[in-house]
């Protein structure tokens, strides 16, 4: 049976990736009467008085929200809410695996801005965070920041920041491989979407100064023509040295190679233009802007992609669970950039000096020092910047 | 300790009463190959081309959203979406133990009818059944039924219906009792709110004809001054002799009395002018309209309670597990009243003729085979009512 036909049929043998259980015994009348009523009433009733207490007596201190209006799932495109569901069953299932967070699917009927955040907001009470998902671009980013205002609770869209936090670990461990600072690379990125935007962001704010945005066209600099509002905002904190042409003269001498867009973008050629020993993050999935073997042949140190069959998978479990694990366990008020350096800075230190090597700079999936080190420097981020509530 | 410190107590402990876990493998690269990226992909697709493969491929065929504002929960009044979250969770863990059903509590911050339904509406693909509770009259029948117009998924009001398919279950046994016939005999309400309307209409339903409702001033009639619309409603479809007057004055010759309203309204000497060998279903919570034995010591036939204390249990978990059960293994459009006839008629039947007596008119909450011979008699009814979508 080929893999497609296997994966099929076992979601029909799940029935559903979750479940909800009952934590609470219910086989006597004695036990109806404390989970139910009349016992019941006493929670509420301290709830009614202190809504915080609704952490203590309540699954929400362990809750995140897994939203998505089926826009943007995987590389399918906008396939709807309910064709959205296994992706997030798949992410709640993560969620509980990796750093034992009940997750719960919300896929909505609307591809409104204004009705998502809506929808979100008056069910943020239910829960202890919410994690947006495969939200198309731009939409996400208006949904993000509407959402991270009107809500009291931490709001984190998995596409952009999970994605921007494991690239920037692969990419800590990169520099230190290759002797490079972060502060002295040019990053060049094939790829404008939202993943790639908040990978520069983060990188930014770690200290890389000089970046270089591309698209189809080429890269993103102050002035080109045909921009939407989106990339002419790119345009003015990245490129600081206004460098015009194509991928391939974008990546001539730069350090790192940055891929979130589509299959086979990077030639062998281009990467020997790039700086000696270049880094090649070549994340487009299934299949990367180049190959590893072949980016590793044409003379890059490094190399990553998104997937499980190569050497330093980029992969956002590495990075959600414990951050959220993080969050909940501090009851933050939100996820900020402290939260999401820390978390990257946790991931790449758990790669150390003696195993560090081309092919691991970013510790794999299943590791299970992962999450709990991750939440540890997310909660102490947390704490340190403010927004942690206990 | 007592009993409110305990529940506290157990409740602060539990940590939530629901817990969302995974039912998929997640240990090895290859598990996440098949329930994450790559394989998720094929049940997207699927659902894509043919929504109803939701069905197959999610957990939405066994999951139901426990739905309130938080505007009447138990008897404590408007005590808001996060204080209503622990009756939801008992709720939802009632649903898992009693009839297999994933059910999730979804607390809404918002009183306002038009967003309460819009956000329902949205979520609907997510689930495949919509639980109202605990949401104030005369709002929860203007959300029930735009619901219902607006979701192609069954939307239940519990306090409404559960209570009507629980109590209608106690007559039938009561009528046979007592050798009376549904036709023939004349039933008094005290309590004109959602579930005394729901009650008495599915008594109608049942071929109950002859029906007043009182309120706290007395028998609802048409032309009563001073009616709200809900009651001038209430007073088009009952009270068929136009019976005025108080509760004492309308209680006088009837067979059968239900309360839901308030403790103690209900006194001996009103039962006694009761027909002979009345019926007396006293539901106040958690102190009923007149005290079982009371009502017995003045000649009640039959009398039963909300109470878990004294024989004949009017308790709604009797009929929520199985009806969503059965809708949801039918994969009904819609809970209709052919299928809380069926529920109620279902309850009733499995008191047996040689045990049937006044202290046994309705199964025990936990009589283990209620939620099954209920499912099974809803889902025939919805087959046969045409809402059955397997």
């Amino acid at each position: 049976m080929d893999a497609k036909q296997f994966a099929l049929e076992q979601h029909e043998k799940w029935q559903g990736k979750i479940e909800v259980i009952s934590r609470a015994e219910l086989n006597t009348p004695e036990d109806l009467a404390v989970a139910y009523t009349p016992g019941v009433a006493e929670p509420c009733l301290k709830i009614a008085e202190n809504v915080d207490l609704s952490y203590t007596y309540t699954r929400r201190s362990n809750l995140v929200a897994v939203v998505t209006d089926g826009s943007a799932v995987l590389g399918l495109g906008n396939i709807g809410p309910e064709a959205g569901i296994p992706v997030m069953e798949g992410k709640c299932a993560l969620f509980k695996a990796f750093a034992d967070v009940d997750a719960f699917p919300l896929c909505i009927r609307s591809n409104d801005v204004e009705e998502i955040v809506h929808t979100v907001e008056l069910l943020a009470g239910s829960f202890g965070g919410i994690n947006l998902e495969d939200i198309s671009a731009p939409r996400c980013f208006e949904i993000e920041a509407q959402l991270k205002e009107r809500c009291d609770i931490p709001v984190f869209h998995d596409d952009q920041h999970g994605t921007a936090v494991v690239t920037c670990a692969a990419l800590i461990n990169a520099c230190k491989l290759t002797g490079r600072e972060l502060k002295d690379i040019r990053v060049v990125f094939s790829g404008a979407g939202a993943a790639g935007i908040s990978i520069a962001k983060l990188m930014q704010r770690m200290g890389v100064t000089d970046i270089i945005i591309c698209d189809s066209k080429g890269a993103i600099y102050e002035g080109r023509e045909g921009m939407n509002p989106e990339k002419a905002q790119i345009a003015t904190w990245t490129n600081r040295e206004g460098v015009k042409g194509s991928l391939a003269d974008a990546v001539r001498g730069a350090d790192v190679f940055v891929g979130v867009s589509a299959p086979g973008v990077l030639t062998q050629d281009m990467v020997r233009t790039m700086a000696a020993n270049p880094i090649v993050f070549a994340c487009a999935n299934p299949v990367p802007e180049i190959m590893p073997d072949e980016a590793l042949a044409a003379g890059a140190a490094v190399a990553a992609t998104g997937r499980s069959d190569f050497p330093n998978q980029i992969n956002n479990v590495l990075a959600f669970p414990g951050i959220f694990r993080g969050a909940l366990d501090v009851r933050a008020s939100d996820i900020n950039d402290d939260m999401m350096e820390a978390a990257a800075y946790a991931i790449a230190d758990l790669v150390d000096d003696e195993h560090r090597c081309a092919e691991y700079v970013i510790p794999g999936a299943f590791d299970k020092r992962v999450a709990a080190a991750v939440a540890a420097a997310v909660a102490e981020a947390a704490r340190k910047s403010g927004v942690a509530r206990l």
